[in-house]
């Protein structure tokens, strides 16, 4: 039957076109190195990405071609993710907190022929460049005042030279658009390929008041690298809806980050949940030094945060937090912890909700299965693996790895160990390969976890599996406390009784300056397991 | 490269799952005839979609087929809304205010093989149903307590004998969803066929914190009839963010509209400018009668509202208006009058944006052209046509009928006469064919009106051209005054006078008891022409 609807591609050329017509003035503010701030407009994000178009053309560039960028938040950054996809070509996104080996063999692996680095990341740089057989080009965004490498092209000098005028290739809404590696903590890491329409898709979701929600009068601020994920896709969603952005560069310590929220007036910031404790200690700290009144909400992802986190905020600061879940591979929001209106009002049970993983996006499906792949019931007790489809959702990795993470009728396996509510909330209860399991019983490291950073002396804590003569495992704690505060073993065994069965307390506590990170600031229970695994074999 | 994103359509059948996942327990209240309530729920929506879906199916409609519906805002229709795209057929929803040869037109242009009809419209239903030809199974809506006509099944029954449960076939996201016919003022009617992708992604486009904006929290009241434009959307909306659904039935007076609002504790609602010209003149005149303190929002479109009527709600009674634009063929946003945060200072200026048609909703695209097709410049000065494009505009009429409306280009020609200003805002002067030539000037019909509804003792207003023998046309103002109140044709042209030049005031002042309206509630100027066309010519 003819009568039909455009077949207008959702791409990210759109998003680009679209801050050139209504949002040309909407600033883009950068923190460089020297804690200068340099302002740039989303005018200036569209003629530099067409002249970022027109140098990488002229360096032999084609449609589909992987350009790397090794770089802090800043303009510049952004304008790679934009003109790099508008063109055609892919951006991906190196993560600079990897080993270098780790790098270089990512950036080999995807076959990125030009690579954009920041010249205060160049040392990291020199350590894996030579590995990238790929390589052709090197573009340096200065941000010291030292002369740049030799044999590398100046950034800024480059764009000066092209011309400002693109023509932007009509490109259809399922070509890759950005390369993304897991952090991969098992196995060489793995590339997930998003397009211009799972970018654009979760731009527009993300964007929904029930999400996180963004407006033209917001101010956003992603302390979430933009090396992980798209940034959270944060640097998408705020050119859809015309809304100031503020890159903080490499400045991510608790002052700089509450110093920037309160001077450029941020309305929403997102980061992991590190960022948050380190921001929450301040608060607690200073509690008058800065004036947040600015900020609607901060979005805290990438790993579980514990709910004492999202209460400190809400209930000594004022502050709201919306709490995220998502992956590499979901490119990367999945679920979010908002409460349902006939829930708020048992503010206990609110609380817990708040601290969940939350609801599927719209478009995003998700289930939980057991060991043999049985669908399990959302009763809030079935513990079992998350499984997630959606449009932005990977179907598969680079050149088809790890085949094995998808289920034969195509969902994405995420190695989260979960249970879901009746009204549909996920709450992890553990990373697949974190689980305890004691006696045949599965014990909650992330319950552990939670409960113990609720305590008044304990500042971080992670739980993990040791190995256990009887028991096969045993749960031990790894516990950092609050400056000038102390809790015996007792204390905290006491404190936990009153929330879990005694055999779920953990057998041991060690106590660290730091629980060991990962490159994406989650806590690395692999170094824990490796060092303290036997700690109870005696 | 392989790596890719799972193919994963944008279908109506996702949000029917995802209300049945989430918002089984959502509410629906539908009010009948008799002004008593039904209450269902998103969990009902789901079951009784499905044995629509099964009782159709039974009837022997086809994946490709039309449904049609003559029927008020109610559960029911909603049932047909997810139902009938989700199995694979189309929805087609009659104007029941269309004179009955003309809905007879549209039915059988459409091939209806199925009906379904509010009992309380079949004296309507009668008057045409000889006429469509495809016809083959009527389903009645029993709205009150007389038997049903012989050789009809009712709708509820047939629903409560047949299964709960449809394998839901998963559907390319560009099959056919819907149909609407445009209210067709000169020649035939033409059909818009709306795709389950440009339905999904108008819904979540529209629920965007600067378009409607939709949340859980909401109430969403569509005093828009589903017939009209799929309810603009509301119907879509608010089933994907779990709001919940006022839907009035046949009560759509002011008094009828402001209890219901005020009872189920609304925050949006969505009509045209008529309804709320009488809810605005109601609260005039009982400003305390109504607490409407849970309203968020009240959505004005499908014509241009008055700046007085959008001001009147502000100024006079704290309520919220967001002024819309769209056409059958846009499905139906476009364009909303969002006023851009660095706009909102000058307060004069603020106020006269939010009267303008607004700014291009993402992904859809706008631009104004001369008599030749030249493009115009943003200069806010530049009359003509708008155009318009995006994933939720039509790419061509039913049977591709009207091609001539669609440029070479792809664009689709609005038929409305337009400035934009350089910020991107659209402000329509005129419908096309109403526009006002006199000795070589456009004047706009538009700007007069507005003017003309501003003045204290003007209710309604439309001014139109009337034939003259030196200046071609002249314009002539048709007026309903407020009850009570009066204004002479000099007090009027001195109100006018202060804000145009003299060759722009009406020559003439027809003073009736209410403006003719068409079937969508706009003002009918072809029958104030046809009346009134040659009043100067003496």
């Amino acid at each position: 039957m003819l009568g039909r609807m455009m077949d207008m591609p959702l791409t990210i050329t759109h998003l680009l076109r679209r801050a050139a017509s209504y949002h040309a003035h909407r600033e883009i503010v950068s923190v460089r190195p020297d804690k200068s701030r340099v302002r740039t407009t989303y005018g200036d994000l569209a003629t530099r990405s067409a002249r970022l178009a027109n140098a990488l053309t002229k360096l032999g560039v084609k449609p589909g071609d992987r350009v790397g960028t090794l770089a802090w938040n800043h303009h510049q950054h952004l304008e790679c993710y934009y003109g790099v996809p508008a063109m055609g070509a892919i951006v991906h996104t190196l993560n600079i907190r990897l080993a270098p080996a780790e790098i270089g063999y990512i950036a080999n692996h995807a076959g990125d022929s030009v690579i954009v680095v920041d010249q205060s990341l160049w040392p990291l740089f020199e350590k894996f460049r030579a590995s990238v057989t790929s390589l052709q080009h090197v573009m340096v965004v200065r941000d010291k005042n030292e002369p740049l490498p030799p044999g590398t092209l100046d950034y800024d000098a480059v764009l000066a030279e092209a011309s400002p005028d693109f023509a932007w290739p009509e490109l259809p809404e399922n070509t890759g658009a950005m390369i993304c590696y897991t952090s991969g903590t098992t196995g060489n890491p793995k590339g997930a390929l998003y397009s211009h329409r799972s970018t654009v898709l979760h731009a527009l979701t993300a964007s929904l008041p029930d999400v996180i929600g963004f407006a033209m009068s917001d101010v956003v601020l992603p302390v979430v690298p933009m090396f992980h994920a798209s940034g959270w896709g944060l640097p998408y969603a705020a050119v859809l809806v015309g809304a100031k952005l503020v890159l903080p560069g490499p400045h991510l310590d608790p002052t700089s980050l509450l110093d920037l929220m309160q001077q450029e007036k941020v309305t929403v910031a997102g980061g992991v949940p590190t960022i948050w404790l380190g921001i929450l200690a301040l608060l607690d700290a200073e509690p008058k030094r800065w004036d947040l009144s600015s900020v609607r909400t901060m979005a805290i992802g990438g790993s579980a945060a514990p709910p004492a986190l999202i209460d400190g905020f809400r209930v000594r600061h004022g502050l709201s937090v919306t709490h995220a879940w998502g992956m590499t591979e979901t490119n990367p929001v999945g679920t979010v912890a908002r409460v349902k209106p006939h829930l708020e009002a048992d503010v206990e049970a609110a609380k817990a909700l708040r601290a969940t993983q939350g609801l599927a996006l719209p478009f995003v499906e998700t289930r939980h299965v057991d060991d043999t792949g049985r669908l399990l019931p959302w009763d809030n007790q079935a513990v079992g693996e998350l499984e997630v489809r959606g449009p932005w959702v990977s179907a598969s990795y680079l050149k088809d790895e790890d085949a094995h993470r998808w289920t034969a009728d195509g969902w994405f396996k995420t190695g989260d160990v979960v249970t879901i509510c009746a009204e549909g909330y996920v709450r992890i209860t553990d990373r697949a390969k974190d689980v305890i399991k004691s006696g045949g019983e599965w014990i909650s490291s992330v319950a552990l976890e939670n409960a113990l950073m609720a305590h008044p002396a304990i500042a971080e804590a992670a739980v993990f599996a040791a190995a256990h003569p009887k028991w096969s495992e045993r749960p031990v704690a790894a516990i950092v406390t609050k400056p000038g505060a102390s809790a015996t073993d007792d204390e905290l065994r006491a404190h936990l009784a009153t929330q879990f069965p005694s055999m779920y307390l953990p057998d041991a506590y060690v106590r660290l300056e730091q629980i060991p990170r990962g490159s994406t600031g989650k806590f690395l229970k692999t170094k824990l397991r490796e060092q303290y695994g036997n700690i109870l074999l005696g």
